[in-house]
């Protein structure tokens, strides 16, 4: 990508960039003048900048700024990366926010040369979710919303509701965001599998663990499955980093937005929900680790898991049955009408997606523990010892979801495996 | 897609056509001015004008010109159909000669503007397989030969030869070949299962039989399954019509070649292998209606599907085994790479791609017989209660395939079902 027409944006550019190409933000913040605004930098993500933006004047009006580095921010100039992803952040923004409004921050002004995207501020008390969970902080409906957002912007970007035609205009268009495909294919699918300089883990805690991984033919095989799934099934745009340090929350109800789509793409559904049960998952194998929140947060976080699954497949099936929703080809009603014949075809591809959404989230969990990048929630328990046993724990679960996803008949079972599997 | 610089060649024009922008295939005359060359038109397709070009004075130097229409040929203007798909056609004959050179016609011009591509003609005795199947001609190494074909093309234009990066440029690429995808979806995955105007089979022979795939719930869910693989998986560069029309034959060993991949796009290479076998069986379910051949031909039709699918499994492991080949990302070498590893990934592979082929296979002949359209193995068997007997058997096979493919475990075990379903 072009980095020509690019400038890095600093808080001492950024008041007169907004004043002169911003319109939109300028009236949200009712600014005038570029010595109206205060800016901040507040990134604490891997790769791009983000600033906070207020008017002096008026301390309740900020906006959000995003810009794309055109590198990895976490690791510097020498590893490069491409700014095109702020223009597919945007436009997965975009298309959420059509399907899912609610719980997808507002977007005020978008400027590709820049890599450069202002949107709403969520204000404290909404935090990241996983340092919300870090914290103890029990969301009253964070759950559920996260279920309605997968429902929705799965549903209503897919086949069920687009016609085949619309769908290959997608696909061909998000194809062209394969720099940051590539980057989730290796740091998912492939490093954590083999010897990578990438790697790290709990050592020498882990090291048989590690080993085993590499020699575990069964486990790669299933992974490599997953693999040839994220690369060649064009489902629906996914998100495609949905931890939960891609969600913010506070703690009342409907207080949930998804942000940070820059990875997305047309993949398998099954990439999304399994990587934010993942994420609760890593959650609730670290308690032990964080013993002063009681064993019933543990719970919690559990019930969290069957809650948020239990509305997703509730707001899949209600988009489903209603026709106004459901006017793609997928298991198209020109000919699948008879109430028969729809019972079998959600409950097949019911059963089929629970298990992409198991086989994904055992990707996801084992890659936090023995690839690049990790978890908070793990990372935080400072005693190597008591992590090591949390991880030993995270990672059997993910093993076991790995290999056997097709077997495990529903989310509740996929619960009480992760409650039976701690020491 | 524009129509303004596109002139339809006639026999009367291509002459100059070719002498003033076709140098390549002057050459290959060895003609300078028009009035060297000859023209005749030939086509027999649905969609395309075919002209051989002969140099009157060397009536040995000839070319094919093949153009494409704006509309549907056998329909006329009133049905419209981009000019593109000569373009693409073009690409999809060129990447299947890079990949296979010895199965598919040398090219020497093409023109985006006026979709038209001018190539090897294949002289006499060569002639479309399936004029030479209803001929009752046994052709020494053709099954061996569509083995291959499929083999390298479907492997070397994969995820196993190419990187997901390299993937991801192709789907952008041959997605955009959507309306002739959306024809196929139509007429193979759609119409066939429900009430359409297009539909035709043997009335009233087989009017219940049509009925009863209306209503049979397992069937139809099925077949959008299928539906949705054929959209939503990009597994290869397909030909996505490769029946029996689409290879040109003679009786000697290797003189075997495949033409017209104007439908080619990413998609699952089951849709090939299971449009070929599909074309075979349906030749066999003919053969009572064409009794001077005697049963010996039907058991030389089931040998070659059983020598088309070995030699394509042959060829395809092949290319598995050697590290210059399998260079992609599937089933990668940097995870997979201890014996024990390979057979389990490429015992699994295979089996699910013998069910992706029988289950297409399956479609195209459901297709075949109560669709759009017909095949002339059975469409010219005159008395219409043996034709339906034949279209019978068909059907019978086609909705096992549809319904069980994943059940069979061989296609030894599915040609035994086609020669036990005869009535
Ligand atoms: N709309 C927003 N409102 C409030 N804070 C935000 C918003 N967007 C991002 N942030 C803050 O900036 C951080 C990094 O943003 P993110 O989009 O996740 O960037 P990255 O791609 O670098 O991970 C978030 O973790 C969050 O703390
Ligand atoms: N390279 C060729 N050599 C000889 N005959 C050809 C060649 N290409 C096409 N033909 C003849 O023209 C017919 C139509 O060509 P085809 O590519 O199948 O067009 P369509 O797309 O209209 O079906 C073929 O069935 C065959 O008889
Ligand atoms: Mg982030
Ligand atoms: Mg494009
Ligand atoms: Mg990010
Ligand atoms: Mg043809
Ligand atoms: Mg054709």
């Amino acid at each position: 990508s072009n980095t020509q027409d690019y400038t890095e944006q600093t808080v001492h550019t950024l008041p007169l960039y907004l004043t002169q190409h911003a319109p939109a933000a300028m009236e949200i913040l009712e600014a005038v003048e570029p010595e109206d605004l205060d800016c901040v930098e507040v990134g604490d993500g891997n790769l791009n900048l983000v600033f906070i933006v207020t008017n002096k004047y008026k301390p309740e009006n900020q906006v959000i700024v995003k810009q794309s580095l055109p590198y990895v921010r976490c690791v510097g100039e020498s590893w490069p990366l491409t700014l095109d992803r702020a223009y597919y952040e945007y436009q997965a923004l975009a298309a959420q926010k059509a399907a899912c409004p609610e719980f997808v921050p507002s977007l005020y002004h978008f400027s590709k040369p820049n890599g450069l995207i202002v949107m709403e501020y969520l204000k404290p008390p909404h935090i990241i979710l996983r340092k919300g969970l870090i914290q103890g902080i029990r969301y009253p409906t964070m759950a559920v919303d996260m279920g309605t957002f997968c429902g929705k912007t799965l549903f209503l970007t897919s086949g069920f509701a687009l016609s085949t035609t619309e769908l290959r205009a997608k696909v061909e268009m998000w194809s062209a965001n394969s720099e940051m495909c590539a980057l989730t294919e290796q740091v998912v699918f492939t490093d954590p599998y083999m010897e990578a300089t990438n790697n790290r883990w709990t050592s020498p805690q882990l090291d048989d663990e590690k080993k085993a991984i590499e020699d575990d033919i069964e486990l790669k095989h299933a992974a490599a499955h997953y693999k040839h799934k994220f690369v060649g099934s064009t489902q629906a745009l996914i998100h495609a980093d949905l931890h939960s340090g891609s969600v913010m929350c506070a703690p009342s109800p409907q207080a949930t937005y998804v942000i940070d789509p820059e990875f997305a793409f047309y993949g398998p559904m099954g990439f999304d929900t399994g990587a934010f049960v993942a994420n609760l998952f890593l959650a609730y194998v670290a308690q032990p680790g964080h013993p002063h929140r009681g064993t019933d947060y543990a719970e919690w976080i559990l019930e969290q898991i069957a809650t948020f699954y239990a509305a997703f497949e509730r707001q899949f099936l209600e988009l489903w049955n209603d026709p106004t929703a459901h006017t793609g080809f997928v298991y198209g009603r020109n000919t699948l009408h008879s109430p028969e014949a729809v019972a079998r075809a959600q409950q097949s591809f019911m059963k089929d997606l629970l298990a992409d959404t198991l086989g994904f989230a055992g990707m996801k969990m084992l890659r936090r523990i023995v690839g690049i990048a990790h978890v908070e929630d793990l990372e935080s328990i400072e005693d190597a010892d008591v992590r090591a046993q949390c991880e030993k724990h995270g990672l059997a679960l993910a093993k076991t979801f790995i290999k056997t996803a097709p077997l495990i008949s529903s989310m509740d079972e996929a619960i009480q495996l992760a409650r039976s599997f701690k020491k």
